[in-house]
């Protein structure tokens, strides 16, 4: 096994910034870039002492930095292996000169997600907690970092571990009967056999449903902002973005692309989706526009849709009765908004099914953001594992399928050894999850997207 | 003394970040953001430590990250007081919310370079010592970081102890003759007086001028590429910075503003400037590219003056007639390069005087950058203390100007107590300098330029 070594702290200029070794050899390579080496070898793990490190790549010593190193002894430590963290002046030139001269005496860079892929191959973690890993890096909110802060403690694993036992538990009851087939005794209570099966399924299915949610948490709750032209909608973006993200002007059909950005709403994290207004039109960009609106709508979690409130109440029906076809109203929330409010002579005027609001004048935009909010809250499960991983996602559909299969097989009478086969396939996805089964393709897909010095 | 908190790493997203904390409370701060207060109060100084930093801004207790904590016990630590250093999960999120955290219980966001202003007034650093910690950090070459890490070891504070020295001894010989100046009685050896006033001039006078070359080689040494239109400056600019960094084009004067680029030649910073053709011209904008041509030159230290290589004999030396005008040809190299050398039909017609090179084919570069390398080389002082700063440079111009004072006053037998006051005048800056006089104003000059978390 190779030393490795990496830059851990984000890049740049800073106060201080700290680069990891890890290996066989990370004492004695640290100790070899020390200006007194048995500083690193006579140090005490977990202890933090002061050293000079050295340039040693020409004939003389020239004083590199002045830093505060501390060690971590196998299996003690992040990776599990012996581990160096030199936390030294965060200047480029220091980093890149320390990274150089860990090369130059015997390291190697580290790969991206290397250290994390070493804790988890020295059995440190499971693959769903090293994943939880990178997205709790990435975490830009508080729900998205909670939820990786749940897999990163385990909450996932433990469900899996619950789910492998219950597989192996039917496993070994239809490998029973298998192993007694000749005599065509059916040990195992199919009726049992059922309930396990019903069991796991559900289950498996309740995760599978939580991962459209557990996804727009982590990457952010997409609400698109649709209407016809000219009613406000990029006005109504950039007061609830409280900034000018989007050209505004009386001239209909400003915006002709999506325009996105985000904000974060009571520590969830929304991605507000600006279209182009929709209307007939000959023009090549803005139908390109109008397609694209009708997408963003379509992949919604939440879907704005302004009307102008001065418009008669029978134009605004007309108008309104488009709604529901053109969103998946199933999974998405519409709020229906009636913009420029303030223009209304009586506010007797105001129709009851919109949300009055002017987003010129920013009046009422709190009442848009607590039914956002709501809906939020009465939809996101609370104090519960969600799938945030397309791969954990695709793995559970294959077990829930295999599953199918094997209740399909089992009240059809099927010869045992198919239903256990699906029961094997079950495992062996559930395998590949928690990384039990794993292959160099498969950890080099998952820790390639890591960063470097992670 | 409040407790400080900053994130001292780079800005943004990494593998692990580090956030410090210094001041009185900073031990009982660090244990009220730990699931397990404890775990600070009991850890050892100087000992790491893993451990659950826990948001409990409301009623209940959530794990926000798991982290590695490190204790320093005043007075041995970076301020010299309690300190603790938090190494947590590089994500953008955590980090703010552990600032928050730590200002919700009892910190105070620090000031750029309040960690160090709270070192240097524990007296760990004296102000040089402290301004090199800034420097160290911004250095972008090996010889902008040696500067500063010689700074940081305190090789200019021995000079400044040594000159302290003199100058008390100085000022107690002439104190001395003015207790019994009513008798008429000359002490002190004037001549004496004279020779150790002329120690003092001279390393002062030393230092001073080390200042030119100080502030280059910390900021980049500044090489103007000059000559008439079309002659391939900018073509030599890109080759040089082995990129296209300037716009080039067969049309003379493309280049109508200085261009302006940097690189690294064997650990010392280089800022190539590329100017504006030197030519005769109506229009007002060329004319002002002109202007800055001649600002550019002046300031350089090296000046590449390229002309067409096939342009007659004669017309070379009209050409190069001009140079030593347009340069300050006291302090600045002129180097002059015969360009287009590829597209002379025999190499016997090139002039002896000029190097020949070809900026489009990249020819003979190496030759323009050896020159280079050895006008650095003779003029950089090797091994010894070089002034880099401006603050530092204008208290010892302040030094200067008194001894010339009282060297004079001692030749032109004035009053002993007017030169007494000159060398009173020379301690007090130099008290300025190292920082045993200081005032709020002087320090906010200095550590306002710091970055946070420093």
């Amino acid at each position: 096994m190779t030393t490795i070594c990496a830059i851990s702290t984000p890049p740049g200029m800073g106060a201080t910034a700290m680069i990891r070794i890890s290996g066989p050899d990370a004492f004695s390579i640290a100790g070899s870039i020390s200006q007194t080496p048995s500083d690193i070898a006579g140090l005490q793990p977990n202890r933090a002492k002061f050293v000079s490190i050295v340039d040693n790549s020409e004939d003389k010593q020239t004083l590199l930095d002045q830093a505060v190193v501390t060690k971590f002894a196998a299996p003690h430590s992040f990776t599990g292996e012996d581990v160096v963290e030199i936390s030294c002046h965060g200047s480029v030139f220091i980093q890149q000169r320390i990274i150089e001269l860990l090369i130059a005496n015997g390291c190697r860079m580290a790969a991206p997600g290397e250290f994390t892929q070493r804790a988890f191959l020295n059995g440190k973690l499971d693959l769903p907690q090293a994943e939880a890993i990178a997205d709790l890096i990435e975490a830009q909110s508080e729900s998205a970092h909670q939820l990786a802060m749940r897999q990163l403690r385990g909450e996932l694993s433990g469900k899996m571990a619950v789910l492998r036992d219950e597989l192996l538990q039917m496993a070994s009851l239809i490998e029973l009967e298998l192993d007694f087939s000749e005599e065509e005794v059916e040990f195992a209570d199919r009726t049992a056999l059922l309930d396990l099966l019903s069991n796991i399924k559900a289950e498996v299915h309740r995760l599978l449903q939580s991962y459209r949610w557990g996804t727009m948490l982590k990457n952010g709750i997409p609400v698109a902002i649709a209407g016809e032209p000219n009613v406000g909608k990029s006005t109504l973006l950039n007061a609830l973005l409280q900034r000018e993200r989007a050209i505004v002007s009386d001239i209909p059909g400003t915006t002709r692309d999506t325009i996105e950005d985000s904000f974060t709403l009571n520590g969830t994290l929304f991605r507000f989706i600006d279209t182009a207004g929709i209307r007939e039109s000959d023009d090549t960009v803005e139908r390109l526009g109008i397609e694209r609106t009708f997408n963003a709508i379509r992949q919604a979690a939440i879907v704005l849709w302004v009307v102008d409130a001065r418009k008669s109440d029978k134009e605004k029906k007309a108008e309104l009765a488009n709604v529901p076809q053109a969103v998946n109203s199933d999974v998405t929330k519409i709020i229906l908004i009636g913009n420029k409010s303030d223009l209304l002579p009586h506010p007797s005027e105001r129709n009851k099914q919109l949300i009055p609001i002017s987003a010129k004048q920013g009046e009422n935009l709190d009442a848009v953001l607590r039914e956002i909010d709501s809906f939020v809250r009465e939809n996101r499960v609370q104090d519960t594992v969600m799938l945030t991983s397309a791969r954990h996602q695709s793995l559970l559909a294959g077990i829930l399928s295999a599953t199918e299969r094997a209740e399909e097989g089992l009240r059809n009478l099927v010869p045992t050894d198919l239903v256990a086969e699906d029961i094997r396939m079950a495992l062996h996805d559930l395998g590949e999850l928690t990384g039990t089964i794993s292959t160099d393709d498969i950890l080099n897909n998952i820790f390639g997207k890591f960063c470097i010095g992670k």
